[in-house]
This record gives structure tokens, sequence and C-alpha cells, in this order.
């Protein structure tokens, strides 16, 4: 039996996952990873709470030490940008840090690149005189932003803050800069924050976002961001059609991202929804014994079929299959659902599966209603029970459940809460059947009938008030 | 179309559920609840709270108050106890609280008698000179049982108690009577506390319990309750063959309940497990138009089949089932899976599903064995991370889900983790596919693998090392 040579490139999530399972199954096996930076296997969510002082050390952010993944027997090269794949020898070309490029064999390789930060077209973001964090504008992304991003808070001491966009780490970093002492403004283009669930749900994140400082700007839409001469940065938006600026001392970009796939693309990757790479179930590219994982590939979705979703959850999902696969093994990725949590100050909000437009959209035949409830996370007796809102999505048709968000304080438990229904979601129940699950009771911490299933009730009620066998 | 009469026995869980669900579904029905006390829909899980002050003033105990009820629509008997059921004629005869009976008729009776405290045959706790209320020796499982407490906490001033019992409510009430101040002995005669999860767990509750002062006696089987001139409470017990005692002002006896089943009984209905009443999946007992449902019957299990197993989230799926059905409905109990949580103190334990010796008693050929594991609730780096003690049972011959057991501290979203494993234990999910889950992950809440999948994936790790498929 000859030694299996796995090469994985990129140091995040599904690199490492396809890297860790490939040892795991097969010790015998030869595994490197080709990591672009110093920091492999570093947590890209954890950054907000690095800048916000509460993880007192970047090297926390870890998920494991070199001497672990040493540990592991893989091999980590560090500092080396993978730079061309040949299909046809099976080898992939690398630089290292001092410039020389060498080699590495390989039968089976993993791309996974991940993701981009996106940066808007808009004067003062683009071109040759773009400003950025030598002047306090910053993307984030990666460690190397992060470090950007921490040199800048020591150097300036900005008091004040712009975050543009207000998705989950814009979310975050204006509860993490508020925390640093900040004053916050945030700003973003939609009608409400957190635009990844339905507005009614978004406006209550956008209350707590207020009630701790931090002033919001929806329906917004940057066009400039300019320094003056004393190095104050404005920000220069209109709001229905009326101009509004801030000038403050640092300015966050935080408005998405998209899929790194220049490395496979250019050895003949096929690219798909958004321009991420085409993958089948088993993870694998159209390039032979080529594999690719993580936020650089389209995604399975349980509901949608095939979309794009980057998420650290999935992006371990579809590493760990990869790096069965390059085995030989016959791993499958099962699907997302799309969930997703956050936290803002003292809420939480979560999703999974589909909100209204977006089952439309699925083109499935669904007719997707939603119903919004509000249970207790427990009974009103015990001290402290808190209302959670709850949108239930199910097709009128079917009954079918199709995709629950909520939102709720921080002692609600709402993120594993949401993970109940991400169960029922990956085994297609019906909104009525979540009342027979057998979940878990006691006063301080549920109800009889579980908020999670008073929320589908409410929808039952709503939706399909006689079932046919109570038609008496 | 004439009005259907629906008459259900017990203001408990059961009873109220079912008449709410067919009020619920049809409006022309005349539902009527006869109720032994005076407390219709009281939840009996909060009494705990009440007796330790958390709770301000016992209506508040309510599920709802009789204002709610009645604005259902259903008729509501308190002091009212039922005595005979008549299936020749339909009729229930019920004695009201000035001793004069009457007849209700009924199209559909739903028996919801509940369950009764057991009373340990112990000198001092049985016979015609057994110690009561009057003298500070209390059954706790009634709102009457509660006032006699109260009344003694009150008239009494204890300082002292001894818990004769650590299952759910006896650790609750060491929780309880605690925070009043007091000091308590808490006897068990098993080897260790919370004997409904592996005494591996049991032992973290142990010693949360002395943490915060209570003494445990485990091993201690208890022989006599005495009372001295002076009306201190003396309980003897054997611990390991030698006697102990200790010297009180008030003494709990919480050792369980047995199903009431006397008014069914004596109707022919027809008895099994444990005495409960036999019921098919639509929660028909054998006679003619006679339902029953919640702690009095037998409870289909979808893992164990028939057993016994009183809880109220049971109570409320079957009373909603009887309620439908009393309506010509043919709604069905999908089953329970034993999905329970206790907090102790700072601590919540959760079981679903089977332990090791249960799964072999089920007698379905399963080979079950159990991992431990104490993955983190998020991730480290992220202030507040705790491990949660995590032991989950599946069949080594099958890779099938048997059950999972928790316990971790109250902030670890442990009540909410345990559906997860009880949503796929509801679908009978293999140990392995636990993973495919897509679970919510930001770092202040979880895990890229959630804490659940980290612990069946190190129970794959040691019973299924290499999947058939990865073997090459």
């Amino acid at each position: 039996m000859t030694t299996r040579h796995i090469v994985a490139v990129g140091g995040s999530d599904a690199g490492i996952s396809a890297a860790l399972r490939a040892r795991e199954l097969d010790p015998a096996s030869d595994v490197t990873v080709v990591v672009a930076d110093a920091y492999p296997n570093f947590s890209i969510c954890g950054i907000p709470y690095y800048v916000s002082g509460e993880v007192a050390h970047w090297t926390h952010l870890a998920h494991r030490t070199a001497a672990d993944l040493a540990a592991t027997g893989m091999t980590v090269l560090t500092d080396t940008r993978a730079t061309r794949i040949d299909g046809d020898t099976h080898t992939l070309e690398v630089v290292e840090s001092n410039g020389h490029s060498r080699h590495l064999d390989y039968d089976a390789l993993v791309v996974g690149t991940g993701a981009v930060s996106a940066r808007p077209p808009l004067a003062g973001l683009v071109g040759p005189d773009a400003l950025g964090p030598a002047e306090g504008v910053h993307l984030l992304h990666s460690m190397g932003d992060t470090f950007e991003v921490m040199g800048s808070l020591t150097r300036r001491d900005p008091k004040t803050a712009v975050i543009i966009g207000a998705g989950y780490i814009g979310l975050e970093m204006a509860e993490g800069l508020t925390a640093r002492g900040m004053s916050v403004t945030q700003i973003e283009a939609l009608p409400e924050v957190l635009p990844t669930v339905d507005p009614e749900l978004g406006a209550l994140i956008h209350a707590e976002l207020e009630r701790h400082g931090v002033e919001v700007l929806t329906n917004t839409a940057v066009t400039a961001v300019t320094r003056g001469a004393d190095g104050a940065l404005t920000v220069s938006a209109t709001h229905e059609g009326e101009p509004v600026s801030r000038t403050v001392d640092l300015v966050l970009v935080v408005v998405g991202v998209r899929p790194d796939t220049e490395l496979a693309a250019a050895a003949g990757a096929e690219l798909g929804v958004k321009g991420a790479i085409v993958v089948d179930e088993h993870m694998r590219t159209n390039l032979p014994d080529v594999f690719a994982a993580g936020d650089c590939v389209q995604t399975h979705h349980r509901l949608l079929g095939t979309t794009w979703l980057p998420l650290g959850t999935t992006a371990h999902k579809q590493g760990r299959v990869a790096g069965e696969n390059t085995l030989g093994g016959d791993a499958r990725f099962a699907g997302s659902l799309g969930t997703q949590v956050v936290k803002v100050f003292d809420l939480v909000a979560a999703r999974t599966g589909l909100r209204e437009h977006e089952a439309l959209a699925a083109d499935r035949g669904w007719a997707p209603v939603t119903t919004a409830s509000s249970p207790d996370d427990h009974k009103a007796y015990y001290p402290g029970a808190t209302p959670i809102a709850i949108r239930i999505t199910g097709d009128q048709g079917t009954g079918l459940l199709l995709g629950a968000q909520l939102v709720g304080s921080r002692s609600a438990e709402v993120a594993k809460r949401v993970d109940t229904y991400a169960a029922a979601l990956f085994h297609s129940m019906s909104v009525e059947a979540v009342s027979e699950l057998d979940l878990s009771y006691t006063p301080p911490l549920g109800s009889p009938w579980d908020a999670v299933q008073v929320a589908t009730q409410a929808w039952v009620r709503e939706h399909r008030p006689t079932p046919e066998n109570a038609q008496v």
C-alpha cells in the first residue's frame, strides 16, 4: 500500500477540516496544508471579540495551535501561497515567503480558499487613491485585517467610528467598538439592519443597538469616504434623497464577501452561483482528484437546491466530507439549511430554513405563509421569563415547515431553540408535527409546550385551522 | 347536528388539555371538567418555586386563571369528586363539596386523574399513628400538600429539614428550602442522587448540592420517622449497615408517585404497566367512549414500547390527542422519548431516550454502548465557556442513536441542547448522522461543531472508528 498524498489549500475551516479528517481516517496518509498567511485554523468568527477586548490575546482565536495541528501528523506550510494547480501532473505550485517556488505532488487536492471581502466601488474605497488601513479605513475578514484594525485603534485612539454594513460582522463590531467606549454610527443601505431576517425582527435588533447608544442609519446609501487635512474621515451618504454625512476617526467597511476562486478557476474549475466553484455532493470539482469546500464553493441547500451561503458550520462539514473522499471515501454533504445565529448586545437573533421570498424563489410550488408569535422562554411565574419573537414560515398547501426566525434575550436559549427547528427541517417535518417532538420542560427553562411548539401551533391555528381529521 | 357532550375528569395537564382541544376544534361542543380540588390547571412542576419564595403568590402557578378557562367556553366544576363511571348509561357520578351527588351525561369521557404520591411503608409514615402535616411531615404533589407545607413553614419556622428522596422534586425542594435559609439533609436510598441519569452525572449534581450546603446521604435507607416530646422529628436510616439519624424541624417525603386509577378501574378499565390504565395510541381505554391521558395511563415510548413515565409534557400531548378524538377525530399520540430536564442550583441535568440498562431491557437486540465527553458550550476564547458533561448511548451494531444525557451550567443551554437529541431520536437518526444536522453557531453561544455533535463524534470515534466507506 502506497502512501496517499493529500494537499489542502487554505488554512481556515474547510482546509483544516479536510486535513484533520484525512489524518483521522488514515494515519498513514501524507497530508499537507498550504496557508497563505501565518494563521492556520483561526476563528474568523471570533475576530469581533478580539477587537472588542473580550478575547485577551489574538492567539486565543486559534481553534488549534500549530503544535495541536502538528500533533495530528499533518504538515502546515504557512506564509505559502498556492499559485497554480497542474491537473495533468497532479502538482500544486506554491510560493514561499522568501519568493521561492516549489511543487507539491498530490493524489488528491482540496481547495479551501474561502472568501474575500467585497469592496464597494465607492469614491475613496477604490482606485489608486483608495483610503486604507494607514488612514483608518478598514475591511475586516482576515487576521491580517484584524491586526491593521488593532494598529489603528492603538495609533489613532479613535473616539468615533462609522460601520458601513449591518450584517453579522457589522453588528458584532458595533457592539465591540461600543464596548471599547467608542461612539458608533452604523449605516445600512437596506431598510432594516440584519437583512438576513424579516424586518419585523431586524427592528428588534435595531432598537437594541440604539438602546446601547449606537446611531443606526438605515435606508442610507454611502456614496463616498473622504479624508480631511486633519486626518478625520467623512462618510457621505444619501437617505431618502437627502444627503447625510458623519465625520469620524475610524471607518469599517463590512458589506459582505465573495468566493475566492482564482486558483481553481485558472486550472479550469467550473464556476456557478455567485461565481463559486461548482462541486457535487461529494465535494468534487470538475477537475480530476480536485475537491473544494467551504466559502469558495456553491452550496447544496436542502430546501433551495444550489445556492451560495458561506458559513463556518458548512465549511467544517464540507471539509470533513472532502477529507474523507480524498482517501477514496464515499461521504456526502447532506446539505445546508442556512442555520445562523448572532448575538447583538443582550439579544440573540437566529434563523434556519427559508423566509417567504426565498421559498417563493425556490420555485417548488410552495405557498409560503408566516405567523408571528411571542411565547415566553419559560413559565412566566418563574423569575426572568422573556418573550421570544418567533416567525414560522410554512407551506399553506402541504403544511410543510419551511423556516423559522427567532429573536430573544441572551438568556432565552434562542441559539439552541433554532436547532430544534433545524432538526425538524432536516427531516421535512410538517409545522403541525413539531408538536409531536418530545422536548424538555422545567419551569425555569421552558414550558410544557416549548416556545418552539407554541409558535408552530400558532401557525397551524392561523393557516390550517381545521385538520380534516377533526371535521366532525 | 347535535351538541356533543364531553366530560374530562381531572383539572391538571391532561384533563385541561383535552378540554381546551375539544373547545378549540368544535366551538359547539359542551365541555365540562370535573376537578376534585379548587385548583384547576395549576402547574404542579412549579410548586417548588412557590415554596422557595421565588413565585410571589400561589395563584401565579395557574397556567390559566378560572376566567381564562371560562373564556374558552368550557365549564369547570371545582371541589367536585368524580365517583363513578356508568358506561351503560354514559353518565359520570360526581359529588359536590356540599355532599350532594349528581350525574353528568357524556358522549365521550376523558379520564385524567393523574398520579398520587407514593407513601413508603415506614414506621411513622403509615398506620393509624402516622405523622402528617400537623407534625411537620409532608408529602408534596398537590396544591393541597403545598398549602400544608407553607402552613408548617409559617407555624413551625423550621431551621432544619430532611428530604427523603433525591429525584426531581426532592432536588428542587433541597434548593428551595436552602433558598429559604434552612439547613437541608437529603437522603437517597440509591447509590447516587438523580437516579434517572447515570451515576457519573448524578455525582455532578451531588457535588452541586454540597457546594450549596446541602448534606447529601446516598445509599441510605430510611427506616423510621419519629416525633420527640418537643415536637422535633427524627429520621432514622441505615447507611451501609450502620445506623444514621438526623433530628430536624421538617420532613419532606418525595419518593415518587403512582397512577391514580381507582375511578377508571372500578368501571372496568384494563390496567397495565405499574397499574396504569391501558390505552391505545388514540388514548382510548377498553371502555366505550372513555379516553384516558396523562400520569394515570401507560405511555407509548418510541424506543421502549409500552412503559409508564409520568411527565407534564406527555400529559399535555396525550390530553390534546384525547380531546381531538372525543370529537370523533383520529389523532394519535406519537410517543414519548422520556425527555426530561431539571435545574439544581446552578446546574442543569437533562436526558432523552435510553440509558444502557434501559436499552438492554427493551429487548430489541441492541448492544448499547456509551461514550462520555465534555465539550464546551461555546468557544473557549469567548468569556464564560463551560464544559457540558454529555453521555451518548448508541447501538454498537447499527450505529443507531439511543439516548443522550447532559449536565452543564445554567448558562450552557443544556435544556434546549437535549431537544436536538430528542428530535434526532424522534427520527431514528444514527449517532453518526447527528453531524449532518445544520446547527447554529456564533462564538458566544456555540462552536462550529456544536457540543451536541462533538459528543456524538466522540461516540463514533470510540465505537465505530472505521466507517466502511473510509476503509481504503
